[in-house]
């Protein structure tokens, strides 16, 4: 993701106007709001005159859309996270190979939407493996929102041998989310307090900031070093940091600088 | 396993001599000795002289024995499971695509060492999903012996899972054999005894009688009507009568008979 910001304040640097992101190119406000200083406009309206590049955000854009967006001429500039990129190869190639896609996600996010436009039209979202499943057929592909938990895929596809017969699973979990949820369950269990740095909106930080609390352990997310209370830190000997793919550095030293200056509100 | 017990008996009415099996074609010691009685001779020897006929048995027979006996000049008679021979090309087909090949089922069973033939030299056998998985690598293809219970499979790709990108998983389970063993927890559940009728060496015999002793009741596996006692049934009211796949039926209506008739030693 961090490749994807410095590419595009990249361009906003060469290029004043004219520049559009199809949706918040990222899940962080604070970097959404940088950009857009810069020059870099959200927007989910694809016929806007304005528009002279596209830049597709790192959690992909629908294939339907993507060729409205050549049609109209734009340029296309594409910062799709590459595990995105492959979750959306895998899916179509399921499709091609004749398989059911199922996609374990969650139905409101871009990616799920973006993977969805791959997985053709008779595809299935199935979000954290709860609900009902539908009759899937004998052949069913299943691909995974990169920031999914790996249990989830584990219950979805013992859920679906139960049905069918032939199955194919593309485990395209970002490998570096897994590792950070692992990072930080090992980091959350040896503290006494969790901060969690990251866009509420950020799929993934918040299910970092989930599995703190289900350890259990004090966990605050929050998206700036302004939101720091120093009530959160009475009687707390250590406390552990971690945050999202998608929250930038300086957020992040912000937030470290003003705990060790024993700060906040 | 039926089809495969009257068709071997069909060309034992035809030709006198010279047919054999390799290995017993079916895990039922009774219907081997009449077998027997009628000439057809099971065997582990490739290069018998004597051999005519070599019948196939369900469980199928490793590729490179098969080959040989080609060679020897035998007549080839297939009784493969339909389930199995399934599985078999299921196998061979994960191996050519570049899938490691793991078969999940009991390393000494028949129908695993032949379908091992088919997953090439890399394949790995798993009994159970209890043991330490070796490095499977990214690309994991599994097939299943035509009797294992749905929940080992499922505990083997959730496994699988944690280590490998790309899984293909064909559920060869036996559907018969699965909704036996379903049927049968159900009726075990609302009788007081449970007579499991087959081969002390068939795989599904057995499984079936560790189902019903799981949840408890009392539990009895028997090859024939004789091995009954009437003992075992002081105070029941209810008893359930299940037996195995290659369990003939002149067994069981003998059970059946000796079991209304109060019998037993």
């Amino acid at each position: 993701m961090k490749k994807a910001i410095d590419r595009t304040f990249a361009i906003a640097d060469k290029q004043s106007e004219g520049i559009y992101t199809f949706g918040p190119l990222i899940h962080n406000p604070q970097v959404i709001e940088r950009l857009k200083e810069k020059g870099v406009i959200p927007t989910d309206d694809i016929y806007c005159d304005a528009i002279k590049a596209l830049i597709i955000r790192t959690h992909g854009m629908p294939l339907h859309l993507m060729e409205k967006a050549v049609q109209q001429g734009y340029e296309l500039i594409d910062a799709t996270c590459p595990f995105v990129k492959k979750a959306q190869q895998y899916a179509k190639l399921l499709q091609e190979d004749g398989y059911h896609v199922v996609i374990l996600g969650d139905k409101e996010h871009p990616e799920v939407k973006g993977l969805m436009s791959y997985a053709g039209e008779g595809g299935t979202i199935v979000t954290n493996g709860r609900e009902e499943l539908p009759a899937l057929g004998n052949k069913v592909g299943v691909v995974v929102q990169t920031t999914q938990p790996v249990e989830a895929l584990k219950k979805l596809v013992s859920r679906i041998i139960e049905q069918s017969k032939e199955i194919k699973v593309y485990n395209t979990i970002c490998s570096s989310t897994a590792l950070r949820l692992k990072e930080t369950e090992e980091m959350a269990r040896k503290v006494d307090v969790m901060i969690v740095v990251g866009g509420r909106n950020s799929a993934n930080t918040t299910q970092l900031a989930n599995l703190c609390s289900s350890i259990p352990i004090k966990t605050y997310h929050i998206e700036t070093a302004d939101e720091l209370d120093r009530r959160w830190f009475e009687g707390a000997e250590k406390v552990g940091i971690t945050a999202g793919a998608s929250t930038p550095d300086w957020i992040i030293e912000d937030v470290k600088k003003r705990i060790k200056d024993r700060g906040g509100r």
